[in-house]
């Protein structure tokens, strides 16, 4: 077989795989959004069957020989390399794992999901024990199987999951780099005699406003409502359906304006992303996101570099203003600049504000990884955690519910998952650090500066470069947590005046 | 292999085509609802792979082993000799059909719904002539191959795809029947000196009290809310999602009551169907509608003999006053039932009431049969369309838009599909003079006799039996237009004084 018909068997094939995902995708949005409550059960099957054509389709044998056939057969740094490299990438991950033990994580995942919802409801970190000691060791199992030479260490071969080429080696270095920074100013500003008025956020916010609001934002720094829509659900996600279709979503607490008003910028970033993917390479890896870190980046990016910043509420707060009139007729930009910068050590990651929030991570990184070499056992996690927050934030959970079992992500299997949030934020501070200054464009609404310079460096490249290559290629040099510090110091310092 | 094995592996290839098939449910409801404008390009990809493995499930070689095997396996009248007969009837067509003329079909039927749609525009029956003409030969021989000796006329073998069972010779006989009685009928309501007063039906209805008011009837007549949604759309229609997820869909006018409360009625009596077939047998055949007349007729039972009946308006009309504050204060019951039973001829098949509504059915079927046997070319169409227009309706449309362009059926290939719209009139009527009578129950709100009287005689039986043999064993005798007859002349005879 020429090679050239291989390549195109192979597009052809990838794209009916995420073909077959995007019913997944589908399916998922309107469970989340309009399903009624009856068809649960009836999801659950349609879901299971798509997870059977996906596999079979992903590890088809077909599949493995059009790779072999393609193996350097394209130029380094072309397309079609890309797409052979990253296609290699997962059909190996998919074919080395044994089936016996696909199934068994699905099962007790799905048991372990459960437990953990009662376990958190309960406040007892015992009944979620055991299926936390099982997960970890089918986890260490799965890694032992997909290793490959280029994971130095076990946990890698689980990060290569959501962050391909991350290194456990290189977050040693870095998490500790960031929390030596952070640690000291989330302290000094603590002890400022500066402090936000946080009660201009929590004044009467119609959700009917607050969605025009919302949407207003989205549609301005770009979100493209022909080809995308908002909805409203329990857990803000964004999700592609295909070309053309991305849909993000939000929830409204009208005594609060943050919550959907940032959450919406969060995932307008994430959608921007997804809409600015090459849609002519939809359904290979270069029309696809490259990694979670490089995503989360693009939401954070728009969420807090830009959402947060001054400029944006110089042209922003008039018109906020206008939506909701007169709530904030007493407050002037100085006020509300500091009010959603407010910096506040807490219990719950979700709702940890740009200082704190790596804190947060860098105690899920310590510990997951700490599980999973055996460092640290099951039954000694809660008094880990809170010895953790003790040190980096400087409170301690009163319950495991606030505490060790906050998050769903290790009651899923999702060991690995974590890191890709800080990596997200470091690269978000790194990006805005390497595009050209915005903030005259920014100040009168203008947001196409970094949108396509995002898309040009970012979006533009899918899964063509690995995200590490990516960062490189954007910001002249290697990941890296000094611009978030110094991001974090200046607007910071300048607010809290420390 | 032993016959249990066969048959539940059988079962189970079944309900894994009908999961196959609920994507597309889902797709097409999430086109219809919520898709953003740009998802129209991948949604058609979707649908087209889904169409392939669809086909490739309903016409697999083991699915034919499998019921060669099981032929005569189970007793005459057992759910699974039911299972197998419709299984074989299904696997015979699907197989029978050549792959070539499959997709023939498709593509010309494609290109035709377009040209359709700018004929209609363009009020140019010239430029749609030729694609009839190509799907007219196309489903000729289509009904050549698919014919079985069942089939006593080349068009009982296209009814066969949408009313199993149905024949030429017995739609023969019925059309003249009912068209001999209901065309003086008609005439003699047109002649009447007593008209009702349908301004009463345009005033002010604001759109979100027509929503609060046609979701409480739906749920009072029984529609469950757990298990269903009501949304809105360009195109009014019911939809299955699986067991548990029944969906239905209006369209409000403001200055319109009918539009939307008699479509949501309808569609609720589709949906009532849907709730309440046996989920044990979803999947496969007895879990199924029998047949799109049957379904016709719950649809209709429900807007018609229910919802247009006096006793129906006697409990409603108060709650609808209160639901429209004003606006009906100087109508009272008579006039108010007279109003929605105003029979007027039109032009247009879907705003007909239920007096003139099957001749238009009449004249298609008869145009579809004399198209079908060669007896009418499509050149002759528009002049045989308005002469039987001024036989049976007394007018004559001006336009081939309002003519013969106006159905989209002809153009998707449904031919044969016309009949089961009447074939379900006539149902709903002989259903509701099978049944015991609960006009006292439904004057107070109470729509549980003929909910349980349906769901215990129909829908419970999903396609057990032949909408022939369903119709004798619920109402005593053979599908006859005399019940339905005699429903229009006594309700129409006492509203005209005719």
């Amino acid at each position: 077989m020429l090679h050239v018909d291989a390549y195109s068997e192979l597009v052809a094939h990838s794209k009916e795989l995420a073909t077959l995902q995007s019913f997944s995708a589908l399916l998922g949005w309107d469970q989340q959004t309009y399903m009624p409550k009856g068809g649960a059960a009836f999801r659950g099957e349609q879901l299971a069957l798509l997870a059977k054509l996906t596999h079979a389709q992903a590890t088809h044998p077909r599949l493995g020989e059009w790779l072999n056939a393609l193996n350097g057969a394209f130029a380094e740094g072309t397309v079609e390399a890309a797409n052979i490299r990253e296609l290699t990438h997962g059909y190996d991950r998919a074919t080395k794992l044994p089936s016996r033990l696909v199934e068994e994580l699905a099962r007790v995942t799905a048991i372990a999901h459960e437990a953990w919802v009662e376990a958190r409801k309960a406040n007892s970190f015992a009944t979620f024990q055991p299926h936390l000691e099982t997960i970890l060791k089918l986890k260490r199992e799965e890694a032992a199987i997909v290793r490959t030479a280029e994971h130095a260490h076990l946990y890698d071969a689980l990060l290569d999951e959501y962050e391909p080429g991350a290194s456990t080696a290189d977050l040693k270095v870095l998490f500790p780099q960031l929390t030596a920074a952070v640690v000291p100013l989330v302290k000094a500003i603590g002890e400022s005699s500066k402090q936000p008025d946080g009660t201009i956020l929590t004044r009467d916010y119609p959700t009917d406003r607050q969605k025009w609001f919302a949407e207003s934002a989205a549609s301005a720094i770009g979100f493209d409502f022909n080809t995308g829509r908002l909805d409203v659900t329990a857990h803000p996600f964004c999700c592609t359906i295909g070309p053309g279709d991305c849909r993000i979503t939000t929830r409204y607490n009208p005594a609060m304006f943050n919550e959907a008003f940032f959450g919406v910028l969060h995932e307008t970033g994430h959608g921007l992303y997804e809409q600015n993917l090459p849609a002519e390479h939809f359904g290979t890896p270069c029309g696809m996101y490259c990694s979670l870190g490089v995503h989360e980046s693009q939401s954070r990016f728009w969420e807090n570099q830009v959402g947060r910043s001054r400029p944006f509420w110089q042209g922003m707060l008039p018109r906020m203003k206008q939506a909701f009139p007169g709530t904030l007729d007493d407050v002037n930009l100085d006020a509300f600049e500091f009010a959603i910068n407010a910096v506040q050590p807490s219990l719950i990651r979700v709702e940890a504000d740009e200082a704190t929030y790596n804190l947060h991570i860098a105690v899920r990184f310590e510990l997951e990884l700490a599980l999973i070499t055996g460092d640290l056992t099951p039954a000694d996690l809660p008094g880990a955690w809170n010895d953790k927050y003790r040190d980096y934030l400087g409170i301690v959970p009163t319950t495991d519910a606030d505490g060790c079992l906050q998050d769903v992500h290790w009651s899923f299997g999702g060991i690995g998952y974590f890191p890709t949030y800080t990596l997200g934020n470091l690269l978000a501070a790194q990006l805005q650090q390497a595009m050209p200054n915005a903030d005259d464009a920014i100040r009168i609404g203008d947001f196409s500066g970094p949108r396509e310079w995002l898309k040009a460096n970012i979006h533009s490249h899918g899964r063509r470069y690995r995200a590490q290559e990516l960062c490189t290629r954007a910001t002249g040099r290697a990941l890296s947590p000094l611009p978030y510090v110094e991001y974090l110091k200046e607007k910071f310092g300048g607010l809290y005046g420390v």
